[in-house]
């Protein structure tokens, strides 16, 4: 059995419980958070983390912040709360407008309840947006293991699996329901450096029996030039309304290889992932994290400092794939060539 | 006072001390070795590294090798034994070609001076070359600062400098030059996963005064798409007749960032650096070295394990940068644009 019938969050009354993934891979530890104090350490601390986790996570925060009867300025002041702790990923923004709407509609007295209820909501969106993902996106490593009839060889970054979702995951969701489907895949799995993450994606793939190899960040150049990847297929935080993509640091140069090897690059991520406010990816803020991420390596035996503290650092968390190195988009409504995305966004209602 | 009089490797007799850069930059920790398997198991643990250097070490392992009187078939076996500690640096090709050759041209009971001699010549060829790519590629620097006006912003890969020579480096001599012509330089040192040699970088620019800021290997492509980075110059382990470049894992990332963006990409590397007998990259042979590179990381206080021993790991040591992606070659003889190279070639005594 694989692990897309695995969920990152539980809710449980006026709790949540999730997966502590700053312990991952080495350990599983949950964490019960009933205050959006709780809600907003996780999330900065990426004890949660992924794009469409982190806009749910916060919507149960501000559930927490709600007393039985909840003012305007007290739903605002939840709302902007989150809105703080991660500045990249646009799904936080959606979930909280989403909030902010629904709450505001809402009776006073009932604003607590609207807020758990429009949680709940976003948490099976978000379940089922992921299986339709992996359903179009699957599609796309079937036409290629019967065109060359051997394993289709997926190159991933960072963690785009169900651990960055409630379920399922994004880039990876065609990857399980290639599992189901008996679509013979091997994943690439970049460490993705500073924060390793590319070693939750082992993990979640060995826990699935899906075949891997980890490689460092550096060699996936060179696996693209070889023509050892057929596909890559990566995760975003922000969708330009031209395409520009923002999405972990070093997908870009990813994308570069596969675009000078003429292998085709595939962005999954839910509808609610475009930010048509953003015309470029110019547009899109970009988070830099502490230098001691990178200074620092977290390992199943504690960390390994490798730089002084006073050692000068740059640590952009993400960077932009501009769109004509994409080849297209995969998303809950189906796939999307990036050179149609203008007329496909002209008559989609992207939020 | 800079770094660039230090010197990686010292003789005394029939012994050579080294820094052994496996420690570095934690602790300044020096090995003697007397023996051709010293040399041997320095080389291949990388206590001594970077191309230039390890075709040197290499020719005095030989030397330590021979006894008073040395039969063609002993210097043919330390030669062999030489040759196979590590395959992709063609420095090391060449230095034992040489070698062989001047030790056949010798009375038998001449060899073992003869090797200790050409072994001296190859040190001090190479301190000379590197001070003249140093004084060529500054002019490049030079030239950035004339026009902008502020502090050049040079990003490189791994470690070029003095430590993988005997002095000066490659790709940064001409930043050693810089200080001395008071051209102010900034570098981008990235970490260079796996073996994090970027550290090896920043703790030869700090202790030359030098400003520097490390980054993450991903963080590489948003600097160089965000017009922060003036030109990039790295170093080679080999170089095929048509240009295409192998070093370590990871530049031909930074070559297609650079090439995107319009930056200069420069090879910093001494003319036996070149391999007439590869026409192309694909002639070059790639070193893939042990998993537990990428599944640990060493640190000041020990090694972090970011994965188990039984996670699939592919280590390619170097990648291929192809020649058109290179604006142009730096060597002791002057700057070749990539373009010029085959013209360039035809006229040039090449090893």
């Amino acid at each position: 059995m694989s692990d897309q019938t695995l969920f990152t969050l539980i809710r449980e009354g006026d709790t949540i419980t999730i997966l502590d993934q700053t312990r991952l891979p080495f350990e599983t530890v949950t964490r019960t958070l009933d205050c959006i104090e709780d809600v907003e350490t996780a999330i900065k601390t990426m004890q949660v983390r992924g794009a469409p986790l982190i806009g749910i996570t916060a919507a149960y925060g501000v559930a927490m912040a709600l007393g039985e009867a909840a003012c305007d300025s007290l739903v605002v002041d939840a709302v902007d709360t989150m809105l703080a702790t991660r500045p990249t990923a646009v799904n936080l923004k959606h979930a909280m407008r989403r909030m902010h709407q629904r709450l505001l509609r809402s009776r006073l007295d009932q604003r607590q309840n609207a807020a758990w209820q429009e949680a709940d909501a976003m948490f099976y969106e978000d379940v089922n947006a992921n299986r339709a993902i992996g359903q179009h996106g699957v599609t796309l490593l079937k036409e290629i293991y019967e065109r060359t009839g051997k394993p289709v060889r997926v190159m991933t970054h960072c963690n785009a699996g169900w651990l960055a979702t409630v379920a399922w995951g994004t880039a990876l969701a065609p990857v399980y329901l290639a599992l189901e489907q008996n679509i013979p895949v091997e994943v690439w799995v970049s460490e993705t450096r500073p924060r390793n993450q590319g070693l939750l994606t082992a993990w979640e793939l060995s826990r699935a029996g899906i075949p891997h190899t980890l490689i460092a960040d550096n060699a996936a150049g060179a696996l693209i030039a070889n023509g050892q990847v057929d596909c890559v297929l990566v995760g975003a935080d922000r969708i330009a309304a031209n395409g520009d993509t923002a999405n972990k640091v070093g997908t870009y140069l990813k994308a570069l290889a596969a675009h000078a090897a003429g292998v085709p690059f595939w962005v999954a991520a839910p509808i609610n992932t475009f930010d048509t406010s953003c015309d470029t990816g110019k547009d899109i803020p970009i988070e830099e994290r502490d230098g001691d991420e990178v200074r620092t390596v977290q390992g199943e035996n504690g960390s390994a400092h490798i730089a002084d503290t006073d050692m000068r650092v740059f640590n952009p968390a993400f960077d932009v794939t501009p769109a004509s190195l994409i080849t297209g988009f995969i998303n809950e409504r189906g796939i999307v060539l990036a050179d149609k995305l203008e007329e496909h966004m002209e008559h989609a209602e992207v939020v």
